[in-house]
């Protein structure tokens, strides 16, 4: 899992809370899902979409069908993590964000999260914006 | 902090799970919220009010406008928690929860937590409806 | 992903908490891991394994090194949902517990969490002990 | 509550997720105690004390005893909230964070978090060291 050339990777630095531990010493499992997902969110907005707009003007939403992650190295409490995201795929049916989570040189997690588009108020799928579809487009 | 003579208390027996526990062996505070918000959605079922149907139907809410705590005694991972609930107030104005969080004989937590009503759509304070204000009712 | 005739496979009911809902109006998708590790917790208690006695005695735990789950209806607010476990595969490297997730009849979530062993003290990988391994025997 | 004169105040600005809401379409009421911790470690640290080393090193930890938060305007997705925190009390028994959370000019909630010191081994009450007892003098 490596992002292809040219594709446009961002990064996000989260700090590990004490809230995110567990009575193992280390960063539970579920709460990579809180910083992928807000990683995802600062993809966008890096990339001229603000989630927010996306949900209140179009009453569009991006619910996750799709969550897989590969835990190699436990994160720990206060340690300053790196989400380094990108769109892996895009289409009219689905757009994918993989993510590596690396502390400084180590690679902690890897993570591909698939999220449909849905009309807000019925919960219905329907067809990706054109907004998402081109973020899968690669620079050079 | 004493429930008064007549007073209807209600019982709600949770796990503790090993995601509420932090990397200092024991529940984190932050988690006995949830218990506690789940013990008020069965306090106001076993009275006779569902709170789905009353955010639904009446599209009122009854969010939480005071908060206080005290913690005396940890909860463990894989604890058998009961937590006894009753109306401590209730009118026009607010509503106040109170709570204790038990561990067979032993005490850990004191709550009291109060609630305002409002209109949903706008977030707009307004008037406790009357089937919250009984709620303060004694027996006998 | 079909539990294997003769696997043996145990229930867990939750409710669906106001604090695991997001402002979509469902259950967030992280919240799918909390009531996951509640199923494999009980799953092993109902095999005889106390994975508090496991961590306490053995001085042993089982991190997440893989976790894959697909969403395939939402959970909402107040859902009393179905956590069916089984031990997909047990050898000495890894455990794996499959999930369906049901309201109902509704199939809502499928999930496939793999799990490694440790030392605690050194959050070291060791080999799966024997209690564990036999958790993939069939009955029948 | 305001700070005393001379006080001092650290400021930590946090990004309201998407998993902070709940389906009433604001922060939960239980996300502050997340970020009100994460407040008092950036403090603590600003103020030369690095509690995870607090922790490992000393073996002593800070649990919170007490908790009172009044929650006066909601937050919401994607805000960027200011969370100002100081020292109100501190002393050989207990540790007081006060707190406010800000969004630009809004006061949104005020919060007390009172803290006592135990050996983290045993889980036992001792006496606040110096260094944090130091934290509640004041400037000028």
């Amino acid at each position: 899992m490596r992002a292809p050339a040219g594709t446009i990777i961002t990064s996000l630095r989260v700090r590990v809370g004490y809230i995110d531990t567990d009575q193992g010493g280390v960063m539970h499992h579920a709460t990579y899902l809180r910083y992928l997902e807000m990683a995802r969110v600062e993809h966008l907005r890096e990339r001229g979409l603000d989630y927010n707009c996306f949900e209140l003007d179009q009453r569009l939403g991006l619910p996750v069908v799709e969550a897989n992650l590969r835990y190699k190295l436990p994160a720990r409490f206060d340690d300053l993590l790196e989400i380094r995201t990108w769109v892996a795929v895009a289409n009219r049916a689905k757009v994918r964000f993989d993510s590596v989570i690396c502390r400084r040189a180590e690679l902690l997690t890897r993570a591909q999260i698939t999220l449909c588009c849905i009309v807000l108020a019925e919960h219905r799928i329907c067809s990706m914006p054109e907004s998402i579809v081109a973020l899968a487009a690669t620079v050079g």
